[in-house]
C-alpha cells in the first residue's frame, strides 16, 4: 500500500483529478486519474467496471450526480493508502483519446479573434464582426473522426488555394499552416431530439474541459469557405489534451464573462454568465509565443450549449464543442499565428528566427492552468503536435 | 420452405436487394434485405453473425470484395426456396436507422440549386455561383446525431431570425421551414489519417445510397450562416430512407456527369466521371410537386469523396455524405421549396391551396427509382417526415 504524495504546487493535486485513458505495455486501455506524476487505475481502485472501458463515455453517461459521487470518493481514497497495483508512473503509460467523440462543433466565441479574422479575411467590410456576431454564438460542425490525442503527428495537408491575383486555383501542400488555441467542452449527458438545454441546466450536462488545437490551413480555408464555411482547411486534424479536467474541479475558476451588449435574447440570457479564468500558453518549438486568456471569451460555455440545442437538436454523451480561438486584446495573447503575425506580414521571433506560419518539423504545445481550491492551480496536461511534410501525390 | 415471388415490375426484385435493419414485435434489430414486400433476415438466412447486429456497420467494414460475395450469394439463395422463419411481411416490421453514422458531410453539387440559392441569398452578386464553385465540390460538416430514419416526426425548430428591415433578431418557431431532396452516400470502408481516396478508388469505399431529406429552416440559416456556414438552420433533423441500395445494384444507372468546365484539378479529374440516373419524386401531402433528376448533378460521388480526403482527413465505416439539393434545369425539378416557390414569392398548388413553406401537419415523402439490369427498376424506399408544431418555451 502507498500514499501518493504530491507537492503543494503540483498542477495535479487532489483539487484537480482529471480523467484520462491509459495503457501500459500494450494493455487494454482503461480509465485513470492523475495525481502528481502518478496515474491511478480507477476500475481497480474503485472496483467499478465502468472504468474498465477504453473511453470515458460509459462513466460520463451515468450523469452529474454520479460524477460528484466519484469525485468525492476519489478525493477521500487518494488521500489515504491505496494498493500499489493501481499506480503507474506517468512516464510509463501511453495516453489515448479519452472520449469517443460523437458530434463536434467549433464555436467562434472570442470577440478579439473574430475581429482580427474579419479584418484579415474581409478587409473590405467596415465592421470586422458580421452583424449576427453579438446576437448568437456562431459555430459550425467539424470533423469528429480526425480529433486526435496529444502527441499525434500532423501531416501537412494538401489542397486547393488561390491567391487574390491567381487566375485559377493551384493544388499543393498548404503554405499557411496555422494553429488555433482553444478549450474543448465535453458533453457528459445528452438531450433528446426536440428538447433544449437551458443556460441554467448546461452545467449538469457538461462533464469537463480539454485543451484543443484546431490546426488550420489558412490558404485552403480562404478559398473554400464562402458560402458554406470551413471544411478541408480544418478537417485534416485537431489535437486534444488527454486529460479531461472535470468542470467540478473548476468552480474556483469561474469568472463573469465580459459585459454582453446588446443584451442576448432570453434563451441566451443568464443572471451571471460565467467564463473560466484559464491561462493558456502556446509554445512554438519550445518558446512561448502567446498567452491566451480564456476569461476574455465573449460567449460562455453554457450559452454555447444552450444555443446548440435551442432548435431541438439532440446531443449525445461524447459530443464535444470547442470555443474557437482564444485571443485576448494584447498582441501576445492571440491564439492563432495568422493573428499573431498579422496574416504573415509581421513575423514573430522563434529561437532567433523570424517566423510566420508552420514549417515542417515544427512542434506546437498548448498548456494551461486555472485557479483551484485553497490557492492551488489546476493543470490541463498538454496538446502537442509536430508537423510532418506533406505526402507525395 | 418458400420461394419468394416478386412481380417483374417490382422495384425490389433480385437486381436491387437493398440492406436495412428491422425488428418485429420489439425484437432486437438485425440486418435484412427486401425482396418485393418481404423482409428477409440475413443472419438466419446466411448463418453469419455479422448480420445479427443493430446496424450495417460491421458488415460494411468487411469491405468491397465481401459486399460482392454476399450479393452474389443472396441473388442465388433468394431465387430458390428459403426457410419460412427468415421471411417477414414488410407491413409487420419496424425499420430502424440502417447505419451508425460517423461523420456527416453535406455537399452542394447541383449547379442549378447553387445558382438558384445564390440568386435568392446573395442577389447583389452578379454571378450567382461563388468563384470556387466549379473548382471544388463545396461541402460542410453537419450533425450526425440528428439523422433520423423515415417516419420520424420533425418538430418545427425555433431559433433566431432577422429580416432585412429588422432592427434586431427575433426568436421563435421557424416561419420558412423547407426540405432539401438529396441522395446520401454511405462509406463502407474508411481510410487512415494522412491518406487519400482517389476518384478511381472511391467506388471500392462506397457501400450504398440512401434518400436524404436535409430539412432546412431558411430564416434561421439566412441570419446565422455568414461567415462559418449553416448550423442551427440544418442541425435539428435530417431524414434518411431505411434501405441502403448497394452501389453494386446501380451499375446500370451510371451516366456521365454533365460536362465539367473548367477542367477539374488532377485529383478531381476522372476519365469518365459518373453520376447516377436516379429519378426522385417529392410528395407534399400526397401530391407530387417536384421530380429532381440526379443525373443533372455537376460533381460526381467519387469526386466528392476524393475531395473530402485530399487533405489527408481519415474516413470511417458509417461516414455519410449527401449530395446537396438535387435540382434540374426545369422549375418542376427543383428539390427545395425555396427554389420551387422562388423564395416564397411564387406559391405552388398543393391540394388546391397555394403553398410556399411547410405548415404544421404537412408531410413530405421522397421516393426514387433508377434503371436496374435487364430493364428492371431499382427502388429506394422512402424518406418520410411530418411536421409537428414547435415546442413551447
Amino acid at each position: 500500500m502507498t500514499v501518493v504524495t504530491v507537492s503543494s504546487d503540483s498542477l495535479y493535486g487532489l483539487d484537480n483529478l482529471p480523467y484520462g485513458v491509459y495503457s501500459v505495455d500494450g494493455s487494454q486501455p482503461r480509465v485513470a486519474t492523475r495525481l502528481g506524476d502518478t496515474v491511478v487505475d480507477l476500475a481497480d481502485l474503485l472496483g467499478d467496471e465502468v472504468f474498465a472501458r477504453p473511453t470515458l463515455n460509459a462513466f460520463m453517461a451515468q450523469g452529474y450526480e454520479r460524477w460528484g459521487q466519484v469525485r468525492a470518493e476519489l478525493r477521500e481514497r487518494l488521500g489515504q493508502e491505496v494498493p500499489d497495483e493501481v499506480l503507474f508512473p506517468l512516464a510509463d503509460v501511453t495516453l489515448h483519446m479519452p472520449v469517443e467523440v460523437a458530434d463536434y462543433v467549433d464555436f467562434y466565441a472570442s470577440e478579439h479573434h473574430a475581429s482580427n479574422l474579419g479584418r484579415l479575411f474581409r478587409p473590405q467590410n467596415p465592421d470586422p464582426l458580421t452583424p449576427n456576431w453579438k446576437h448568437l454564438p456562431i459555430g459550425y460542425h467539424g470533423r469528429a473522426g480526425t480529433i486526435v490525442p496529444s502527441g499525434t503527428d500532423i501531416v501537412r495537408p494538401r489542397g486547393q488555394r488561390k491567391g487574390p491575383d491567381g487566375e485559377a486555383p493551384v493544388f499543393g501542400p498548404s503554405v499557411r499552416l496555422d494553429i488555433e488555441a482553444e478549450l474543448g467542452f465535453v458533453v457528459g449527458t445528452g438531450s433528446s431530439l426536440g428538447d433544449t438545454i437551458s443556460v441554467e441546466d448546461a452545467e449538469r450536462h457538461l462533464f469537463g474541459v480539454v485543451l484543443f488545437n484546431d490546426w488550420s490551413a489558412r490558404d485552403i480555408q480562404a478559398w473554400e469557405y464562402v458560402p458554406l464555411g470551413p471544411n478541408l482547411g480544418k478537417s485534416f486534424a485537431s489535437t486534444i489534451s488527454p486529460w479531461v479536467v472535470p468542470l467540478l474541479a473548476l468552480q474556483e475558476a469561474k469568472v463573469p464573462t465580459p459585459h454582453q451588449d446588446p443584451k442576448p435574447l432570453p434563451y441566451l440570457a443568464a443572471e451571471r454568465p460565467w467564463g473560466l479564468d484559464v491561462d493558456l500558453e502556446v509554445s512554438w518549438n519550445g518558446e512561448v509565443v502567446s498567452r491566451p486568456p480564456y476569461r476574455e471569451m465573449y460567449w460562455s460555455p453554457a450559452q454555447m450549449l444552450a444555443h446548440l440545442t435551442v432548435n431541438g437538436a439532440s446531443t449525445r454523451t461524447g459530443d464535444l464543442f470547442a470555443s474557437g480561438t482564444i485571443s485576448g486584446p494584447e498582441e501576445d495573447t492571440r491564439g492563432a499565428f495568422i493573428e499573431l503575425t498579422w496574416g504573415g506580414t509581421e513575423p514573430v521571433q522563434v529561437a532567433g528566427e523570424p517566423r510566420t506560419f508552420l514549417q515542417d518539423g515544427d512542434e506546437v504545445v498548448l498548456t494551461a492552468s486555472a485557479p483551484g481550491a485553497g490557492g492551488s492551480r489546476i493543470g490541463f496536461g498538454e496538446a502537442r503536435g509536430r508537423i510532418l511534410a506533406a505526402r507525395q501525390a
